[in-house]
């Protein structure tokens, strides 16, 4: 046979699958699985009947469009809706500004062919998105961590970690940053910190690159409106590329996102787009640019900010109960994510096959470090799962973790005396 | 304002639009003009109630899975549904081969990126697809084209310029081809040509990327199955990638097309859409899925082979009747595309002005070709018009190319008088 290495690309070397992804194939593996890995959102909150509604009305054949190719930019009707949405986020924008793209992932890509050259330097929170990785990873970008605080990204470490790449010479393109509710670790940039990050990229003469999926998701409890405030909505210079998405809050089959960008990087965007699909699904935006016009959104998100609430309560109250202080975690104030610290010495990778034993996955905490850190951390999704499967999983993931103490031969603190695993 | 020409990679600079994208600009604007333009497949034709009741079925919530996040690879039962119609295409094949792209564009991008450095060669036919030149041209790559004879590609050609670039040196890393009524010729290449490229490719050691959309659009006055036979039939080897879609055949807004390819490179591709955009949309990829487990694709087939055959025989009548002699064209035998040879010396892309005047539009020949040439020449669509349309946009196209070889000053040879212009 042939050896295809030989005609492979350069950036095919490079690429690397998502841990993320290989989660989904374990999970096709074993049904009985309890899975805090991917981050999807819950099927049962999906406006179904909304949306078989609407379909049978497209689908009436009276609009021969819906099922056409349409404009690279995105349905028309569809851009004066996200108009009137970005508004709503304190960000007024136009059409030239926007692109429809096949889900956020299509976005990060765009963004990396657009900006990014081999080589080159991309900014990134310590830890961050598996997908922006491998977008940028995929054009042979290089990306740099910056740690995090309580309220986001170290100012002064970026600051430093910026001047050291100029000194060796390095071309630095973008910072990266997820503002709210953080895939993986769920924290918010505080309201301040918006404002000085904006400000140091002017200083700096950097783009920022704000991915904003989870900002309808916060938890009324502790989080307003005003704290997920984009940082692109105080931005007069055209410094930020907004992203944002309806995967999270109408539903993620759909594949259909935006950005938000100056227009003419949007336009740039817009060509790179032709090459990689020529237009987002017809069908698909049709259906969310209804379940915008019909309300079917905005009714939506108070149930959603509900639901996912409750559910990051029950896993809350079910970690404390299960490791009392053993493992540790910021509160999740909003979006999917609950990013646990293990005890020292444990590596939540190594820890994977147990937990599989056990019938409970999550995605160890290393698949969001770009500078091979995270062994000591894990990536919980309580979005999924009903409470009842987070309450079995979070016990399951307490059996794995002592039997792993155990043979790590580490006293076991557990508040509960260690039971026989379920299988 | 900020200067983004120095934010933008080499590969941005390299990006153009593509031609027929912009016409659905001016298409957009001016809502009277007929269009031969776009390769649109008829709305009319879609399999409307079909498909209302499949999303209706899906869209019930039973099954949350339709518009959760799927694999990258495709929803499983379809990728099996395709390995039946690749089956009946004479190919046998299996999952592992097997990748479910956000249309061909998307497999064609994917592609690009795994198999193409800046600088490598991409041999072409002369014309060849524009979405091929947009996606392989954003990676930087160059591509080279070579004549073609009425049955396709020219071998000798192809030889002669394959041994020209080895000896400068260059990297040549595969043929593109389009066997089936190609885009935009509307040629088949013959059977016994099938076989010789592919022995060529051996003896080369090249890949080829087999496109293959219009297949199973073959009039069926003038050909048969066997005729539309893909190389990949004959490919033991491992040396064909082979694409195919379902948007000719069931609707382009479902964005629902595949890649069969060697499972080494397959898995490189999935890799690669990871990045691009995660995974296809699922309700489409369903949609699809059902249209194709219920029979409705097969009962489409043949109503769609004669709906465009007649099509096909409207556009000759009427550019028989219109023009006589003065321009020619290889009669489509299957497809989409009419591929017009103006009198000598007119510019088509000069002339488009013109012809939206007199409210009709093409695509003018140089778009599809690498080389520059093209001028007079011009691909009309007949696939989206109406027949009553088709006869109208001829005539109209008639009176434009009268006026522009009036200016010329050139004989003007009509079979009819000149009529003055409708607007």
């Amino acid at each position: 046979m042939i050896n295809y290495d030989k005609f492979l690309s350069r950036a095919a070397e490079h690429m690397k699958g998502s841990a993320i992804r290989k989660m989904g194939t374990v999970l096709a593996l074993a049904k009985d699985i309890i899975s805090f890995a991917p981050g999807y959102p819950a099927p049962e909150t999906f406006a179904w009947t909304e949306f078989q509604d609407i379909a049978r009305e497209l689908l009436s054949g009276r609009d021969g469009s819906v099922l056409q190719y349409g404009p690279t930019r995105g349905y028309p009707p569809l851009l004066d809706v996200l108009t009137g949405i970005m508004q709503g986020r304190d960000v007024p924008t136009a059409r030239e500004r926007l692109l429809v793209t096949t889900g956020s992932q299509q976005g990060l890509d765009l963004i990396a062919r657009v900006l990014l050259d081999p080589g080159d330097v991309v900014l990134v929170e310590l830890p961050t998105y598996t997908g922006a990785i491998t977008a940028f990873r995929n054009v042979q970008a290089e990306m740099v961590g910056v740690p995090q605080e309580p309220d986001g990204i170290d100012l002064a470490a970026l600051d430093a970690t910026f001047e050291r790449l100029v000194r060796d010479g390095r071309v630095v393109r973008f910072l990266y940053l997820v503002p709210n509710f953080q895939n993986p670790t769920g924290l918010l940039i505080g309201r301040d910190k918006r404002e000085a990050v904006l400000s140091w990229a002017e200083r700096r003469n950097l783009l920022i690159v704000e991915d904003d999926p989870y900002r309808e998701l916060y938890f009324e409890d502790s989080t307003t409106e005003a704290d997920v405030r984009p940082i692109k909505a105080d931005d007069t210079r055209g410094r930020v590329i907004y992203l944002s998405s309806f995967s999270k809050t109408l539903a993620p089959g759909f594949r259909v996102a935006w950005i938000d960008a100056p227009a003419a990087l949007a336009s740039k965007f817009e060509i790179a787009k032709q090459a990689s699909d020529l237009c987002t699904g017809g069908l698909d935006q049709r259906v969310v640019y209804e379940a915008c016009r019909r309300g079917v959104l905005e009714r939506q998100l108070p149930r959603l900010r509900a639901h996912y609430q409750h559910k990051r309560d029950v896993m809350v109250t079910a970690l404390k109960r299960e490791f009392g202080s053993e493992i540790t975690w910021p509160d999740p104030r909003g979006g999917f994510f609950l990013w646990a610290t293990l005890p020292q010495g444990i590596d939540s990778d190594a820890m994977i096959g147990r937990a599989v034993e056990h019938g409970v996955i999550y995605v160890a905490g290393e698949a969001f470090f770009v500078d091979g850190s995270g062994q000591n951390v894990m990536r919980l999704s309580f979005s999924a799962p009903s409470p009842e499967r987070i309450e079995e999983g979070v016990a399951r993931l307490g059996r794995a973790l002592r039997a792993e103490l155990g043979l790590t031969g580490r006293a076991v603190s557990s508040p509960e005396e260690p039971r026989p695993a379920a299988r």
